[in-house]
């Protein structure tokens, strides 16, 4: 459930240095440097292999949107989490032909399904440092928003370039804050199908309920496949394409998994903040963070309330009640570990360390002091921005914004392609209309509206002069406005525009800016009536960008060096680029207050939670098939004897994070061992604060996969294709 | 939770041997059989004193209703679980007054509360085996129900005699299943008072979620205190009445406890199964558990939906409701560990060693055989009664059944009181009274009637054959009746009933036979329509009771002979007698699958499971005062070091069952350590089959209630009183 990627909070970051064994996301280049560490643990194969993105293993992992996954046949078939690939279940889930609940298995290749619009899978070809241009003299002379965009001006054409060779996707990634950029090439296929995922009895096991928790028995697996036009290209969705073959991909296990045994996981995890500065962590779990966590608990009452025994608005709403809670909860437990901790102490310190070092010559003062001093009064500036605008996720009608977007398209559309606005050229586009695509089997109408109404109510009851008047006026609201009109105003809104037809909205991405400011549509009118506005906070953040890019860099370079002079190696934090992490399979001790954690899961605890549909929300409801193959100890070939069972879920040290869902585990022969899907929640604080003995990262181990395809759901078909016999 | 008496299944039961270390519940006059064991496990005191009842630590165990409790001060102070003093609790509490919610605390002696009425403290003073007297020439020439009524009108006797010394109640007690016979003397303190409860949010943390579950954080400890009159002697309640002074009370640790540590504990458990015969097994885990279950679970619902959103109502039914719960979760938990099992195998087989041992000589053949060959028909002919009125305990109104009792008291008042039926005589009319009067607190009409509608329907539903006539005719239904007939005669049946207001009910102990025959009251009249048809169900139970008595006593004299030939020692299945059990504080590998279980829980797991009021039904919802004091490490001298908090529950190896809820836990000197409250779901199969591997006893801490007294709630008058500085 947990290891979506969490970009709410994607800002730049500072480095982190491995402290700890078995820390650190490593960028693949970076690998030379662990090799040591690498052969100690237990690698089998040679860890410079590592590096070559388009060997294997590596060239067997691609990304999804949010997610990881990896290719296990040589005919596209990519395995990742349930979760990863839930909106792509929920996309083609109907009330009759309910596959959130039942699961789904395409017996032949015409049977699988398309993903849901927008879902993509790239394969990274190459990884570029790209510093010096996007950075060069003319751009470094430059502050505010002129530095913004020179610097977008530099990534633009490095990506135009880049992506001149037809079917793939370009991005310049920041590393270290900014002070390092990357061209990443990524081969990008936009024809995805689903092809078998468990019943929710299986793969969604334990529900909310179990999210982030110990011991965890989730079969969170499901299967996409990749597939390209005739040429061997990557191609829109046609029934002419065919499997895709890629040049790499995972086989199973050759030997068992044991406790004890080296394991490395190759992904793309989302974001880490191991090294922000005091003040940012003191802003996060001091303000920031609770209130979303109390903005968001308000929400998923609300949708809960509102969707509740409509089963067509549960399935509308499911992917996004899941996201919700997921974060809601990871929120609460980083809270939890933080509060009466002495984090902020200890970063404070560091922090003060740091800039003692700095002081420590005039030759460092004059190099960095500065940064150092600009830094902490931009992140203040920052900090009163998101405070005033926190609530603007959920007061604003999801319409509004689509027709927000649908403008912007229309404003950018009519500029020379290279002077649009990055995310807004035509290389775009097709996200874009999926994003506007998808939007039918996500939107319920009651439910948007009684989430905006609380929300604008709450803002609207702030202190007006904390206000901003676009947003006050976009409804004819006024500050302080009772609950009841709001409401009323929204009715009318909502009657008063028809955008929730899909035809209809999606003929707005051909419409010019005239035919916008004709428009009466009550949505319509309201994203024209916030353009200038909208325009004026961008360009207020691309000037606060600017300089914090510039201070930030600084800082980030001093830590880099204080850690060098020290002889400490760096890794940048995660950033949702491909990354190694190394470890291996480890119980904890202490586990739970009362516990301690064993390093596997097995079939008898299934059993042993299971209570049917009826009861804990049927969040423990194993299929009837699965269970009577319990009893039967139907068990062939994936039994172990030291368990007396199948194992199921499995704990390692592995340093991951939200994004890194999905990720192949492999063992020292890059074999497919399983999935990582989870962490704990008394450990989550670990994206801003390390700690060896608590963190462990929480996989599907593949025989439980191999087990329920072979034994309960009888995919032979997919079985085969992977060379299980 | 949990260890409440279970007294649905009490039959009568076969011998135990201790086949296990740990396992046994000792009667105290077998202690000398395992004295040796106890000095080796680590018992300083002497065990001969244990046997002694009037003595130190005996003395201060005392007897409640369902539970066990023990006095901690020489004012009669006496503690016990929280949910054994649950009745007492919301007896007092109100809508206005919410004691459930808040707990409570008398800040002097005369804010001291009346307990529920029944409830009572019963100090064991006197055991006597009186197997001869009962089982005389006599009564053993008959069968039949001439030998049930023998039998009790010899136990009238020896009881009468015995409570000739006033302020005593006296029991004949059946061991080995009839074989034996022991009179046990009781003082009974008839004015018992409520002191202290903690919040639900400490007494009740975790709830239903946490039942029968570790790791575990149950705050599970309340106070009572025994009056007696100024004379010293029982007496009923009075303000002039004073705190007892008990000859005995236990002291707080002077050391801390540790794992491996000598533990004992002595209570009163309630039944055990261990040696059931082979059918009645099957029986048990074929049928009836299972139909109990589905049913309860049904109930569960229906009481639920009754009374949400009606405090008062869910109040009143909060007790039922909590008694349901736990029953249906044991129940599950039973049925878990026995599916799939060999228990019925090997109980088979332990029957058929017997068997072969009677058959390896004439002269066993000749003592045994019949009793053998008997009792198997006769247990068939009472499942055939079990499965036929099943339903009998839902389906007929509350008040119907107080009619019917009220009508008995009346029919067995017109005798003699040495004639009178057992239960009905001078001496328990006390109890009965007190029974008509508390179900006023405990009485809900919609949901009693909702509850009769659906078990009345499911009844009728059966074939018409199977069904008793004289309760498908009392409401004038028939067989097949459909639910809106049978809901629409039970509005008329209940709107034709004054039974629920108090005044009147009562005004009906004191009415004679005529009384009743006149009154147009719906349920007395009912009541008096029962009567013949209740009369031959009783006395063909007692028939059937008077051949069983015989049979099963032969068949437990064989199983004592056949182990005694072994060498084995032999103790009697729980009978909520007087009983001790000694093992130590250890933790359990395997927990639940995925863990172990280490033998403390600390502070530090109750912050980890807090979750507030709203979520998780407020199940985990620790006081603000005492999440703060928690925070704030405010541990004072209840700090263990090496939990670097404070211990919350621990597990040891004791062997308990319902009805040891609220038993003092000792360490070597017989100090209290701590109070028994629970067990874990995949062990309480032990009732039937003891699995020394898996058994564990769940208490709380002595040290977490003192802490919490001390620290949190701030009990200093008691504090005092129970000699903590």
């Amino acid at each position: 459930m947990t290891r979506h990627s969490l970009s709410l909070l994607a800002v730049a970051a500072l480095a982190a240095t491995s402290a700890h064994a078995d820390e650190g996301m490593w960028m693949p280049k970076q690998l030379p440097q662990i090799s040591k560490a690498l052969k100690a643990g237990g690698l089998a194969l040679d860890p410079a292999k590592l590096r070559e993105l388009t060997d294997f293993p590596m060239g067997a992992v691609v990304a999804i949107p949010g997610c990881t996954a990896s290719f296990v046949s040589p005919h596209g078939l990519a395995v990742t989490n349930h979760h990863c690939a839930y909106g792509s279940i929920q996309y083609n889930a109907k009330p009759e032909r309910d596959l959130l609940k039942n699961g789904f298995y395409a017996a032949t290749l015409a049977d699988e399904l398309p993903a849901a619009p927008g879902t993509r899978m790239w394969v990274t070809v190459d990884m570029k440092d790209v510093s010096a241009e996007v950075l060069n003299d003319k751009t470094r002379a430059l502050t505010g928003k002129a530095r913004t965009d020179a610097i977008e001006a530099t990534e633009k054409r490095l990506v135009a370039a880049c992506e001149a060779d037809a079917g793939h996707r370009c991005n310049v990634h920041p590393f270290f804050g900014g002070l390092q950029y990357q061209l990443i090439k990524q081969m990008e296929i936009r024809d995805v199908r689903l092809v078998h995922a468990p019943a929710t009895g299986v793969g969604l096991f334990g529900g909310d309920a179990d999210n982030w928790v110990w011991p965890r028995h989730t079969g969170d697996y499901s299967f996409y496949r990749a597939y390209v036009g005739a040429d061997g290209k990557p191609a829109d969705f046609s029934q002419d394409n065919k499997p895709y073959a890629p040049r790499h991909h995972l086989k199973m296990p050759s030997s068992p998994l044991n406790q004890g045994d080296f394991v490395m996981v190759a992904g793309y995890p989302g974001h880490t903040n191991r090294h922000r500065l005091p003040t940012e962590v003191d802003f996060a779990f001091g303000w920031q963070q609770p209130t979303q966590a109390r903005v968001m608990g308000e929400a998923i009452e609300l949708i809960k309330a509102e969707t509740a025994g409509r089963r067509d608005a549960e399935i509308k709403m499911a992917n996004r009640l899941q996201g919700l809670q997921n974060y809601y909860k990871n929120l609460q437990g980083q809270q939890q570990s933080y509060d009466g901790s002495d984090i902020l102490d200890r970063k404070t310190a560091g922090f003060e360390q740091l800039k003692a070092w700095v002081d420590g010559s005039p030759e460092r003062r004059a190099r960095y002091g500065a940064d150092i001093a600009a830094t902490e009064s931009l992140i203040a500036e920052r900090q009163t921005h998101t405070r005033a605008e926190l609530l603007h996720t959920f007061m604003m009608p999801a319409l509004l914004n689509s027709a927000r977007q649908l403008y912007l398209i229309a404003q950018e559309r009519a500029k020379p392609d290279a002077e649009r606005k990055a995310g807004y050229q035509e290389r775009d586009l097709p996200r874009l209309r999926a994003a506007q695509q998808s939007l039918d089997r996500r939107y319920d109408e009651p439910t948007d509206k009684r989430v905006a109404a609380r929300f604008l109510a709450q803002y609207l009851a702030q202190p007006a002069d904390t206000l901003n008047p676009a947003w006050v006026e976009v409804f004819g609201l006024k500050a302080g406005q009772d609950p009841a009109a709001i409401r009323a105003r929204l009715d009318q809104v909502y009657a008063d525009s028809k955008l929730s037809d899909s035809a209809l909205r999606m003929a707005w991405l051909d419409k010019d800016v005239a035919a916008f400011k004709a428009s009466d549509d009550a949505f319509i009118k309201a994203a024209v009536a916030l353009y200038d506005d909208d325009r004026r906070l961008e360009n207020r953040d691309k000037e606060l960008g600017g300089k914090l890019q510039k201070a930030y860099a600084g800082v980030q370079q001093a830590m880099i060096d204080y850690h060098a002079s020290r002889g400490e190696a760096v890794y940048p934090d995660a950033n949702s680029t491909l990354r190694i992490s190394y470890g291996k399979v480890e119980g904890r001790s202490p586990g739970t207050d009362g516990s301690t954690w064993t390093a596997f899961t097995t079939l008898r605890g299934i059993v042993a939670k299971h209570k049917g549909p009826d009861e804990a929300g049927g969040e423990f409801n194993a299929p009837a098939e699965q269970l009577a193959a319990i009893k039967a100890r139907n068990f062939g070939k994936y039994y172990v004897k030291g368990l007396d069972s199948v194992p199921v879920n499995f704990l390692s040290t592995l340093d991951t994070t939200g994004g890194n869902s999905g990720s192949p585990v492999l063992n020292k022969n890059a074999e497919l061992v399983g999935l990582l899907f989870d962490g704990t929640l008394d450990a989550v604080i670990s994206d801003w604060d390390f700690n060896p003995k608590m963190v462990r990262s929480i996989s599907v181990d593949a025989r439980y996969m191999l087990w329920q395809m072979s034994t309960v759901d009888k995919t032979k078909r997919l079985l085969d294709e992977m060379g299980v016999r």
